[in-house]
């Protein structure tokens, strides 16, 4: 049987609060313990998974679903053999694993999409990202070649980042690394203090994300709601335009810049915008240092991680890129495919020709995140969904 | 013969150094003249007005259009009489006043369209701003009911900018306040602290603005012109999410917001967009706080300050609303209409309707400034442009 090879670049998994202390540094333990204890800091995470920061409790009351929910995945957000189970289940052979999975799970000191939300010290941040990334290391190692960990960074300190960036690909975290939204009152991404990032994710063949999630903190004020979902994929997409126009992409030409979880049809507007300002006159004497127009960078170096494609993303897809897309599961959020992902797939793929889908729904992931496809078809021929149930 | 009432609702002007430094308080003359001295400053304001400090001298000295160029317009921008028999030799009878006007004019401590872009104490700005005030107060009343000038403000002390308000109602400013698109670190505009600005903005009918130029400093980096051109009118552009959805145009009805040169045609999607965010079920409990969806606000006290309204902004002007729209010619700046303000009125007002010419040019900035048409008419019917050549 004709089988799709399905590859999710979009999940999410973290430590439970007791296992996530052994991966902190002892000499960041007792920090660890007076963070983990602090109700408020509990009450904001809470508040915070379960959309009532955003929407108020008497809102998410009011959800169709409860994302508070502890259906059996909840337990593969942290348990390696039950979410290994659960995939091989719903068809699919390998994941993009970011943060954020349960309520029950953590990432120590509040780092992940949300870094530098609030005021914390810089060595507090890094040290959280380094926790959740030996823990992630750890994770990813139960089933290689099956899991690209995304690893945590922080960018107050440059070469200690780096020194990071490498400990991730030596010790098997190959899914790249998550930029901060917000640089912490630093410059932002146009400025030459990055280039060391930029240049070891490069060599050492590391994908960067831009993930949606962090904006400013609106206050408890009147309005956050409507703000908060008015501006927040702009903040996501802000690093795009950073890198492109500062020449990142021109100097690092392999460098893979991925876009999760913030649609996907936005980006042809945009670079139709980009490229007409790119002819402006005034540009003349700029491509020197850009000599091609913003979106031969864009098909160059990037991609979207378009999680469930449904809707108007896939009717884009041409326009977007059949190369770009990559779809997610969002396993093992309750509002993701999970348990019915061929189900889902058959319907937001529909009349799609099946060379696309395979592109779309692992091809594009496989090569982003270098898994090995003759490894991996191996269990797509046993699992994966009939490949004439989803396209055309 | 029968001819138009010309308002143009983006004029800029400002006191030439020597000029200024009178009206700034004695106690602060000091603080001026270090100001005023400063070889850097006077760098970065020479930048800034060329347009050197984002595009480079090199591509400035390749403009099509001379920045520098000191005509005779450019007296107009400090002198009231030449500036009067320019605007009656080309048409205009009336005029809204920003600063920002020419290469010698000056607003004290660099307050204006970029207040807050560098880091200066709040009581230096806010002089800046005063002794601005003062100044523009005395060139509105040199003609009286036919110049509207623009108030600055600062947000760093309410209570001080409040009576700052009234005093400029008192002396004859206008045309309102310019509303700093940057907070200078401060929450921004869905805070309650901003609630005595909306308050007194409306008892006193004084219009707020946004006005096109404040962005964070990309600094002297590859890519900060492709990423200024990117961002700039975002920036411009936030005040309108935050006013509709914090619930400011519900709370004051009357209020009247600007919005100027940032181009117009934006609003359209932009208003669709958020009115589908206010379906969304998990805003059902917002209802109570914002009965109505975005656009009717915008409907209700929103305008655009769309000067030369060339091109797509005459197409879409039924999107938009025929009384949203406001005509300027920019004078003094070298890019605008003057001294050809009627012929370039005929180009892009080509095939529209003359009851919609006589809002769009005038009607709709003489309901918002409060202009007395009976007195203006004296002048338009003397100087206007004749109503057979613009429109149809």
């Amino acid at each position: 049987m004709d089988r799709y090879l399905l590859i999710s670049s979009d999940c999410h998994a973290g430590p439970l609060p007791d296992q996530a202390r052994g991966y902190v540094s002892p000499a960041y333990r007792d920090a660890f313990d007076t963070w983990n204890a602090d109700v408020e800091g509990k009450e904001r995470r809470r508040a915070e998974h379960t959309g009532a920061a955003i929407y108020g409790d008497e809102a998410v009351a009011d959800f169709d679903i409860d994302v508070t929910d502890q259906g059996s995945q909840m337990v593969g957000a942290w348990d390696s053999k039950q979410r290994l189970d659960e995939m091989d289940g719903d068809g699919v052979v390998a994941e993009v694993i970011y943060p954020g999975a349960s309520l029950e799970t953590i990432t120590p000191f509040d780092v992940g999409l949300m870094t530098y939300q609030y005021e914390q010290a810089p060595e507090i941040w890094f040290e959280g990202c380094r926790a959740y990334n030996r823990w992630l290391s750890d994770f990813c190692a139960e089933v290689p070649g099956r899991r690209a960990g995304v690893g945590l960074i922080t960018i107050d300190d440059i070469d200690a980042t780096v020194s990071e960036i490498r400990w991730l690909r030596e010790n098997g975290v190959t899914g790249g690394i998550v930029l901060p939204v917000s640089t912490n009152g630093h410059p932002y991404y146009n400025h030459p203090r990055y280039e060391p990032l930029w240049a070891i994710c490069e060599d050492l063949d590391l994908p960067i994300h831009a993930h949606v999630g962090w904006t400013p903190n609106y206050g408890d004020y009147k309005g956050s709601l409507g703000i908060f979902l008015s501006e927040i994929t702009w903040w996501a997409r802000r690093p795009l335009n950073f890198l492109i126009w500062s020449g990142v992409f021109e100097r690092h030409p392999k460098l893979r810049f991925v876009m999760t979880e913030m649609g996907a049809t936005w980006v042809v507007p945009e670079l139709a915008e980009l490229d007409k300002k790119y002819e402006m006159p005034m540009f003349r004497h700029m491509r020197r240092e850009l000599p091609r127009p913003p979106s031969e960078y864009f098909a160059q170096n990037c991609y979207m991680g378009a999680a469930f494609m449904a809707g108007d993303v896939v009717k884009m897809r041409h326009q977007i890129g059949v190369d770009k897309l990559m779809w997610g599961s969002d396993y093992p959020h309750i509002e993701g495919t999970w348990p019915h992902t061929a189900e889902k797939l058959a319907e937001a793929f529909a009349g799609v020709a099946q060379n696309e889908c395979r592109k779309m729904l692992g091809g594009n992931a496989a090569e982003v995140y270098g898994f090995d496809l003759d490894q991996l078809s191996k269990y797509a021929d046993q699992m994966g969904p009939a490949a004439d149930r989803i396209g055309a």
